[in-house]
């Protein structure tokens, strides 16, 4: 679909920032050192398993694929052991994590197409791919998902599908839609981050139910 | 499986109050505008997703087809922006949970034996596409599942499941039995509402584990 | 794959156990009759459902096997009523849970294998099958997941699925390597539990994130 070295090297890198975020947070909750691969792990690949679970592609390509499990021990390793160096590359982390929601979400939305869903489908699910790690990661860890109240982050990763599944229908050309995609998905993304960019939050509702 | 335009209208009535508690519970949560939208989907469609992943069913009616998105985000925007005729309508709501759940359970024990499967997985399919997504809902907004604890809600959903196997297996007429099933959910769980019926809750053990 | 009759009463065994772990778990969270049926049942089944999920082996055999939900129901009735005799038990259920644990391992990664998947498939699946119930329980619960943070758990639970991977891979006596796998994921749980074996848990981070 993209240049494929350059493709896969971008993916490893958004696989290394998902599972930095996922270690960092099991470690603040005091897990133990599995528990902190095993939450690493469950936010790298936790997406890209709902889809392939929803699309029918099993097994699910985060388990047998090697490299998420890779991403997810190295990840742990830097966050327990080399601290100062995940803190050095605090800001490459966030930048690489903005990467990795575009790119999830656009390898989500072109898998669905490829195997013949709808646009619907498409764009759901190349969202899915994008948060879903995330939100199993704050699920499990017992705390309310922050993709749900914080700056706009599904949202970027909804617009990166949409914008993929558009220019797979418009027959954009193929080398450029992907890209065009991650970008404007990375670059609400840190606008957002840059300048807290949020959606409304609803007022508390004073009915109880 | 019974009359068509009436069943969909039904159906729709029950998807849109299922959506209703969902962003309903999202907005007490301080969730943003996509959180609401984003919860009250996942309880709008939540249990059939469950259901199609274990019958193979895929990719899931949830998100395959656009009514339940439809629905989630008409009432998101209602519960934001016209939150007295949401009040307004409490009751009708209540109703058409319960209704809508007496429906989910019939369509889903009624599609698990029409793929062939068994009693057991078609009764326990039924309820799990009746409760999942209230189930969901809670999991994620970090809450003990109310349907564990408060009046008869899966109870009147495993009846109801059960009602429509027994009638397909003793092959009563095809166009009364989904309709009988609803019925005798829907009188369980308004009857539950209307005298505070619940199941006998277990005193707290004493044994730590 | 096991001598047939001892393999089932072992496995009926560790589904009891585990089925009591989610009884009384439910209990404490003073969740209804339903409610402690219900968490019972998914600790029973909830690993091999996900395993069987990610296989495509539909429908998941925790559902369409009715000895799961008999063992749930036994289970809580016993929790509820019988609570002495669980308590007299109580010796007895940690070995069964630590039996459980291996068997499920075991028997995980080897469904895996023998529907042709690679190595990490059937070693993850087999952890997966092992520890997935009571990651649900716990998650459902709105507890962060003991498994996560306490005594050796899934991590004998990987050792156990990773020993029976060696040994279908490197032939060794098919009498023999279930067997084998089992008792060195016993001997390390019940070791742990006995010396308080835990893995050390990670100094908490002082970055926010």
């Amino acid at each position: 679909m993209m240049e494929h070295n350059l493709f896969v090297l971008v993916d490893l890198f958004g696989t290394f920032a998902f599972a930095v975020s996922g270690a960092i947070a099991a470690e603040q909750r005091r897990l133990d050192l599995f528990g902190v691969v095993a939450i690493s792990y469950l936010t790298a690949c936790g997406g890209g398993v709902v889809r392939d679970l929803c699309l029918g592609s099993l097994p699910p390509v985060g388990i047998s694929d090697w490299r998420y499990l890779a991403m997810s021990g190295m990840a742990s390793a830097m966050a327990i052991w080399a601290r100062p160096i995940i803190d050095h590359l605090k800001h490459p982390i966030v930048f690489f994590d903005s990467l990795g929601l575009g790119f999830f979400a656009v390898i989500g939305a072109h898998k669905a197409l490829l195997l013949g869903h709808n646009i619907e489908v498409a764009i759901i699910l190349g969202m899915v791919t994008a948060v879903g790690g995330g939100l199993a990661r704050d699920v499990v860890l017992n705390r309310v998902p922050i993709i749900l109240h914080k700056e706009i982050y599904a949202l970027a990763a909804l617009i990166g599908a949409a914008i993929q599944v558009l220019g797979q229908l418009m027959e954009w050309r193929a080398a450029v839609t992907p890209w065009f995609a991650v970008s404007i998905c990375l670059a609400i993304r840190l606008l957002a981050l840059r300048y807290s960019w949020s959606l409304p939050i609803v007022r508390r509702g004073d009915v109880a139910q």
